[in-house]
Formats: structure tokens, sequence, C-alpha cells
């Protein structure tokens, strides 16, 4: 089965982004990663800036007090409220056609299609310490942490939502270090395995 | 840095190890499996037969009584004993040149080489339960457990010499679904990578 919807997981400041980016562009096909924002935005209500931070991020615990501030909209938490727009909104653009597609879980809602390439991208601490402070200008102070921190979130809404361990081997079909290989190989390689 | 050494850990029946044969075969270079197993037998003493069962599947438990068991050879247990030479063997081999090297734990012995590609081999139990039925002629009673269980013990094997995650993304510059992808897929982007 020819794989037509590649979904990109990846550990922050990795390129994981820029991987898809190039590979849509040169496969001619739609890239999905602001797009789905927008449209989740548009479906909730809530601010762009919200589904961004809280799309890839939630549940932002698991406490006594975390749980208290559930189930407030249609029965359920903002943060799985949220989830279950995005999902609509993925299954959505994965039904028009061909297309790349960064992050939030594609991979997992997607898991019905056998059309999908599941792709997951990392590099070492180090390289994505590098990447972030060249390319997004962070302040070099207490990166390491925030790099580690923002890994330990996105693995944690995977896993939630899931119930599958983010980063492991099996749940994708190929994985790639973008530091080791450079983020040119990693899109030769997928563009390869598309054609 | 051009990789030289392409180390390849692989789930039992995902094909890693026929990946490597014919990876080794394109690039005109040793392939290390069996090669590992006489030369260790040799320097222990050990049966080939021990060797082999032993050098992937060790420690066989971490209970009181192994632990009675252990630290009888030259001060430490016939397993761990196994582990040293078996790691002597991997870095010289390493050390006479370019090479293909199939499990055990060669990725982490060798991780102070940085000409070394350390891949990652898998494939769906289903895919995985049809090529052991097919090649290996198993009986079928009984397989997928016989699977799981060797998964099992090599990720403890792993975990127990290397205090790292087996199958984790992170530790290995490509991982591959075999199953999904193809072996012939497999063996054409690591030759692509590594010429």
């Amino acid at each position: 089965m020819k794989k037509q919807i590649i979904t990109i997981s990846r550990s922050y400041g990795s390129g994981g982004r820029e991987v898809g980016r190039q590979l849509a562009q040169r496969l001619g096909t739609p890239f999905y990663d602001k797009e789905i924002i927008e449209q989740v935005a548009s479906r909730t209500g809530f601010e762009a800036s919200y589904v961004e931070n809280r799309g890839e991020y939630a549940p932002s615990g698991t406490g006594f007090g975390c749980a208290l501030t559930r189930r407030n909209i249609y029965g359920m938490s903002p943060e799985d409220f949220l989830w279950t727009k995005q999902r609509e909104v993925i299954l959505e653009l994965a039904g028009q056609g061909p297309c790349v597609i960064v992050g939030r879980c594609a991979d997992y809602i997607l898991k019905d299609r056998d059309d999908c390439l599941n792709v997951f991208i990392h590099a070492s601490l180090e390289k994505r310490r590098e990447r972030v402070l060249q390319l997004y200008g962070d302040a070099e102070e207490g990166l390491e942490k925030r790099l580690q921190d923002r890994d330990k979130k996105r693995r944690r809404n995977y896993q939630y939502y899931t119930q599958q361990e983010w980063g492991m081997a099996q749940n994708y079909h190929i994985t790639m270090d973008s530091g080791a290989l450079g983020i040119e190989s990693c899109v030769d390689i997928l563009c390869a395995l598309v054609k």
C-alpha cells in the first residue's frame, strides 16, 4: 500500500517540523502544522496561542487539583475538548488526500488507515540546543532544562491520549536522529520511501 | 564523520539479521554474527550454544536465588564473564575496519567511536510470526508468546548491561519497521546512508 499521509512526531528542537516542511515541498503535497492550530481555534473558540500551547502539552497534571478543573465543556475538560476537535481536524485533513502532518498524535489518530507513514525525528540534547539557539534565539540560560521539560510534556501528552510510549521505535515506521544524519538526509530517505 | 561500523539491534523475527547480512554484502564488508559467538566460545571455553543463548538473553533473573549463582568465575557470574569477553571481541572486530555487527549491545559497546551507525529493526508481532513460521519452521502453537518472551529477554539484557532502554528511538541513529517498509527498502536506506 503506497504511503500517502506522512505523520511526523518529533522532539523539540530536532528539526522534525523542518523535515516535514521540506518533504511536503518536494512531494508537492500540503503541509499541516499551523493549519491545524487555526482550524482547531476556529472550531473551539479558543485562542490560537492556547491551542498551540495546550494541543501538544496537555494535560498539565494528573493530581487531584487538576481533576477538579476537568469536565466543564460538554462534560469534558477544556483539554479533552481540544483533543477531540484536534482529532476531528486531523481526520478531515487526512481525508482530503496526500499530506504531511506534524505532531499532535496524528500517527495514533490515523492508525486505522494503512496509507500512513509514521515518522519520529529526534536529536541529541546538544544538537537541539545548538539548533534552538541559532534559529529561535532562545536564551541560553536554562535551555537544556527547557528542552527536557518540553520532551516530558510531549511524552505525557502522547501517553495520555494514545496509551503508547512516545519515542518508542515500535510505534513508528521509521525514526531518525536528525542531528547525526542531517535534515537533508532525513528528507531524502522519506522522499524515497514515499515515491 | 563517515559511518564505517554498522550495529544492528533487532526484535526477534524482524529480519534484522537479514538486513545486516545483505547490507554487508552490498558494502563488501565483513558481517559479524556467528563469528562473535565462535570467538567468544573459544576465549571462554563455553559451548557455542551457551554463548548464543546467553549472550543476548542474560541475566536470567534478578531475584535473590539468581544473585547466589553470581561471582564464581574470576569474581563474576558466568553471564558477566561472557559479557566482558563478548565486549572484548566486539571492540577488536570493530577495530579491524568497516563491518556490520548484529546484536549483543554493540551500539553501546562502541559508543565512544563516532564512526558507528546504530540501527534498530523491528516489525509487528503479526509480521514476525509470519516470518518465523515461514523461515524457521517454528511450531505455530504458542509462537506469539515465545516472540514476546524473546523480546522481553533482549530488553532485559540490553537494559542490564547498558542502563538504556531497548527499542527507544533516541538510542539509535535510525530505526525501521521491516514488516511495513520491507527488508530490501531497509537495506537500500542504510546503504545510501553509509555511502
